[in-house]
């Protein structure tokens, strides 16, 4: 059996989370919401919610997770109306982890300890979890996961401050690396980005039916469009936002700080490149701005060119490259040559998950599941083709034999990003070091040999950092492209017990 | 729970069929070939394949049907493999009918009778069912599904024609309608298309690994590329062609009549602007290039407007609308306003067969799970929107809604065909004429006020025959738009008998 | 996969038939009474139902079959109340066939023909087949199924004569062979054994709470006691019996003969021994009393011996052994030897259909998940098993081994019926002549050894046939003990067309 | 959907354990040794087995958990064979808690600690539960799951005791109630039992092919038979054994004791009564000589009587009380009338765990799909019915009244056990005081009316007590019967947090 998004030959985002607070349907919501966000994790997917037990006076909660699609997770539709039930909830996308025990790892997490219950859900990834698993359990914890998720709840039990958010506070400092978390408590919803804010956080409002306003949090903003939530901000780097009661009467959300002094921004620049859905503001920014930029400072920088007379198809490989393309052939046709943007690839609509693809030979059938080309478009002409990036570079290949099957008269390359070089330790799941193409090879000429195309040029990172917006106290964390890790990463950290 | 597909307001096309001849794994290449045919039918699938038996020292056969997308249906790769061994097969993809007894009209049918055994696989509708039926069963004939296509296999067994081709000529003579078929014999792959050719077929060719050439028939030539095979020709209306060892040997395809005088083609008009896949060809045309052409004209027609110092935005309905929208953008721009392509909609990668759409008001969400507006793109500006058909109309309001709540300046939309005011009876389904919204209004002013658009327009038969190649002898069904029916229809055929 | 009951070594009975006549819950009724016939085909199980349709004022059926017991393919009650409607209905168990199309041979199977539609299933075996086929496909009959049950439905669309009970009537004396049937029509239920009648088949009636009579058919009675219908009589061999609207509204059962001349019955001996649940009635007489007697007479004729002052312990296997062994136990004690009836083995609950067995030497764990030897009744004792056949030996062999583990002093064993050494043509699936282990061995002594055991005997078929029942016209069919078959037999009958 | 096992009224056990030790394939034996115990838990099982990753030079472990029988959650036997690796397994069978997260509470529950790696499994319940949860929590402690058993693993991981072995020896200690666990280190299967032993737990050892030892403590004998393993002994009360290299080399199995002096053992003496299978040994004891003790005690006690000439009919209700009656019908017969043990009762092999009884009044279908009366054993006849039990007489009434049905002269019932009226706290599960029949009726005189029976006799507790085993220090928990609880009780401990 093959994973079709796995074989697809792209970095691959940690998580998605989601949380909802007063709404009379909280669970559904987050349904919708984390469907929104299935991009972020394809895996498996949960929802925790909790809800005031009338009969017995007390609060309770209920939980769904398991493995696939949110839309397979909660295919019977009784789960969200009548299983997890009341008027709050948190939910999560992820990709699954290895071996026998991945169930027990998918999120949200929820632990009874001695101020009620708790329920977490996290994107990201911390960078001492080593230190913290290993303190911890000489404290006498025990963990049931291999997931870092799991320190966050030792640590907020355990903290002796005196209230919720103090221990919460605490236990966030003591945790370090990338994590976008949200919190459900008996009456609040919590949510965090730390002090580097490396993943994207937002928060919503939405009108219920008697006037009052629900919340929401989510990564990205596609999740408040398909729920009709009204965008408020981004939740800052370095801060604590609480929704509560409070919130629900005056409108005020409660915000503090993790660290006293707040650092710069890290934010992730991969989120802007591939990650997040076009539709999206993250960062407080409109992703699909962002990525029509990438392909204009690509145009100008490294224009597809060919002799005078002869038009430039440019095609993008759908859906990721889209925009970008639009912007790459708008320049590009101004200032160097007739370009004009083509549908050139036709993408499948009923590859889910896995796909199976038979035969023995089957590199190339993988692609074309998913990938066909327009022979139309493509026939006898020169194309430009418009990627976000090339990790290992298998499925650029494939893809360049697919479309030079329909006969183009020469096929170029351009990509919206510089060569990935490095792994991520916050949140990205990168191949390792040696499977990277950029590794092996020399150049951009030597890579664009390899996967036989008549010109291949990514984009400078000085033209990256020139695309992205830049509020103040932001900068960029780029470590996957120049290994400059903003935070020291124990790079161990992972493999100190790998299986539970 | 929803059908998200259903839910989607277009007219359905009946079925994708698919035959290969002399393929080391016949079933693995028919399998792909289903996979690139699942647009045609989304419910069930199926495959037949033929193989000899050396211990037996005979032909047998071996079948896989189910419900679900063709990578549910053979989500076990070992049926591929082990069961559906042979070097031929055929396979069919097909909307579920509804009732208990569903499973049982699940193609291939196949039968055991004088001749040996023999599968057959239809897309179409054949017009005189309920005579057919009446008169085998005062002959005995017994009907174990309510599929007009078991009427193939009872003609062919009990005409008395002495040659294999010759009875299934005379059943062809005796069946009226739309039928594609293929029919798989323990010696031979037959495809026909019924005299007035309504629905395509092509064939194709594909070099195997011991230089010999297997054979392919499909319904669209993206069943071609995805197996890497070579196209051929279009099978002509009125026309029965054979492959067989003579096939292999010599490479000459054997072609038949089925009327002594070939009648005029109608193909249908709409497998261009809406039914096969852009990458096809069909009717030996690119379905791309009249899809363009669709956009261009309808800009030509109906251009859309507004003052002069604006620009404007014109998105796709995406996928089935994008490439038409490239034409209609480009002659817009051209010839009346600035107007640029933009992608305004994101369509979710990740909503399969089903989708669950809980809540109350559910019927925005059920857009919103498929759609999402690109704010970036759309708030403020003036927005075209190009869509290929309204049957119903109620997905086009939804979608509008789901639009305007990104904040446009104004929406105009524009459709690539003309009204569809009639049933269709060869081979697609149209709600009934009460549930099409052109039946509901004076003209397209008052279907634009329904759907709350600035502007509407259709574009106009005279328009659309314009854009669909003229070969020789070959005209167009436009009956849905027209109600000019080529061939006489018994209405009630299909209500003769709706159970088995 | 190890499916445990092919593994236990028994010969098969083919099916379990039902059929239900105005009862309002008539499909649920039939639920029940093929459950308490799950012994008689555990693979695969059908229920078709027919209904009056409101609306389209017309008669309508529904069916489901499946692969699995009774209660697993009608696992959800939705099938059962809101799918399966009406007033009458018929059902099958049954053994599947093998093959990639065994999913077309679940029965029931319904038809519509020229007299509206018929639905049949079928208990028993045909044993001119061959001829049957080919006749009707020369015919231009066309074959969808590999089960001769089909042949019925085309023998009763085809038949000329005039009513429907004249039509079925010359079916069923063109068939040949071993029959048990039930048809649904649109106004009635039809039943029948054939002349000879090898299997059995029951009439029953229950009171409805309108006050009227409801009317099941069952190959046992043990169908009636769970839905508490009242026992009527047996369907005679070579009858066929009406219930209808006259029946409902009088009480009267219409009769008629198949031949015109009745022959002697030949009533399956095996029924008796192993078939039949012991609490049925069957052929009008209890099921357990004839089966004590073959106990009895067992003993009678080869008592269990030991030294004189050593107390014997009987033990069944259980369950199909236990009311034989009462019987044994008592005439052993009786006439020869201190004997306590004893529960020696504990048959597990748990195993289904199927169980995995996984571990190289997995032959003793196979028999182990179903039978575990109670220590402290076997340990030093002086044991007698008693079985009611042996087919293969395998089961036997492993048996023993797992009662010796328990440590007795002897360990003797006892059959309640002859060496099997016949294949059957009527209905039963036994291993061929090649496997029975009473070919492989000169007598009973050397049998003895093979599967390790102090003393073997088996009872006699003198003693046998004491045993039975002795109504007028009624003689037993024991071919598979001496070869002497009632009706020729077409030996390679089931050979012509091995799959569809 | 219709659990009947829960339908069929009696007490139900909390849970079987397993643990391997040594074993080559040591989860299959597990597999094995869990599917005999079955009866013990039917709801849900799990596995988990450590072995030792070449690659990464550590122990790891793996584990599956499901809801369903032991041959469900365990169906892919590529689960057993390749996932569950290793030389050491513990496993669990459990009833299923209620809500949403039961998933969470399905044991072995495995966590990583200071130490390592733990695993434990437990048949028991906890009384001190609420003291605990509250102060572990304060100390920091998180809980994911409702369980009791969670608390063992906290209480091991924050011992401070320097060697594992105190620190499990402390955790028991401060654990009261009932416990039979077993747990699983890198290193060690280490086992144990209450200071009073409620419930049973056994040992035994296997010769593997390498001549070695391989061990297994299981909660029944009966789990060593399926394995061919050898009975050593069973684990005491107050006693812990570990399992561990030193014992592989010599032989040896170390023992400790929890409490310094050891109490009083308090069997439940309901194993032997109902929960145990007959051909297993428990407390050191078989239980089918126990049952059969208790059936003859019963018969001394309140023997069935009619008129001096009439033959009286013992039946069972199957399989539960076989063993009983035949010691009942021995005595009866020698001491007052003539008596025959006779089979009246089918139980049906095909009920798993849920059946669907739709219908409106299903409630003698209930029975009815599990027993069937053997209308020629009971018809006419004087018959006595000996169970094991009765709880809330529901069962009771319905079998009565399907016995009736077969028309039998008088029904007489004997119970082998006095009346049950107080809870268990000790790992059974009864339903609360208000439902169980001995509370709502005055003497078993009236509740013979309530069921309808001719007379009703329970077996008094004196002679249970005569029945079962006295062993030096051994007595027994009478607690359901007489209130007197052995241990002090919180009644409202599982009421603290039900929910997780």
């Amino acid at each position: 059996m093959l994973n079709i998004n796995e074989e697809i030959d792209k970095p691959r985002c940690n998580c998605g989370v989601v949380g909802v607070f007063n709404h009379p349907h909280a669970s559904i919501m987050t349904y919708y919401a984390l469907h929104a966000l299935q991009h972020r994790g394809q895996e498996a997917a949960g929802i925790t919610s909790f809800y005031w037990d009338e009969q017995e006076q007390k609060n309770k909660f209920a939980y769904t997770r398991g493995e696939g699609l949110v839309l397979d997770v909660f295919a019977d539709p009784n789960i969200l109306t009548n299983v997890l039930k009341g008027k709050s909830a948190i939910g999560h996308n992820r990709y699954s982890t290895t071996g026998a025990s991945k169930r027990a790892n998918i999120q949200p997490f929820t632990m009874r300890y001695h101020s009620g219950i708790l329920s977490i859900a996290h994107n990201g990834n911390l960078t001492n979890t080593r230190f913290l698993w290993k303190k911890l359990q000489e404290e006498g914890a025990i963990f049931q996961t291999t997931s870092d998720t799991e320190l966050f709840l030792h640590l907020i039990a355990r903290s002796k401050q005196k209230t919720k958010i103090d221990r919460v506070k605490e236990a966030l400092q003591t945790a370090h690396g990338a994590y976008s978390i949200v919190l459900l408590t008996e009456d609040s919803l919590i949510a965090a980005r730390d002090p580097h804010g490396f993943r994207p956080l937002s928060i919503g409002k939405l009108k219920n039916d008697d006037g009052s306003y629900s919340y929401i949090v989510a990564s990205e903003t596609c999740s408040f469009d398909i729920i009709n939530a009204e965008y408020i901000r981004s939740v800052n780097h370095n801060e604590i936002i609480v929704i509560d009661k409070h919130t629900i009467e005056t409108g005020e959300i409660k915000s503090y700080k993790i660290q006293e002094v707040t650092p710069e921004a890290r934010h992730c620049i991969f989120e802007y490149i591939y990650f997040s859905r076009p539709d999206s503001k993250i960062f407080n920014h409109n992703v699909d701005k962002v990525r029509r930029k990438l392909g204009k400072n690509l145009a100008l920088e490294s224009p597809a060119k060919t002799d005078k007379d002869t038009k430039i198809t440019a095609i993008a490989v759908p859906d990721s490259g889209n925009t970008a393309t639009l912007g790459f052939a708008k320049v590009n046709n101004e200032k160097t040559y007739k370009t004009v943007y083509e549908i050139g690839l036709i993408r499948s609509h009923y590859v889910g998950r896995t796909f199976i693809a038979p035969g023995q030979d089957n590199r190339v059938f993988k692609v074309k599941v998913k990938f066909n080309p327009v022979r139309g478009v493509l026939e006898g002409r020169v194309v430009v083709v418009i990627d976000d990036s090339i990790v290992r570079g298998t499925t650029s290949k494939n893809l360049i034999k697919v479309i030079k099957a329909a006969g183009p008269k020469e096929v170029h390359m351009r990509i919206t990003s510089p060569m990935i070089k490095y792994p991520c330790y916050y949140g990205m799941d990168f191949p390792s070091r040696e499977e990277l193409i950029a590794n092996h090879y020399e150049n951009e000429e030597e890579i664009g040999k390899a996967i036989d195309v008549d010109s291949l040029h990514y984009l400078s990172l000085e033209k990256l950092l020139e695309s992205v917006p830049h509020d103040e106290g932001v900068k960029y964390c780029d470590a996957c492209f120049t290994g400059n890790y903003p935070i020291d990463i124990d790079k161990d950290s992972n493999k100190y017990s790998t299986e539970l």
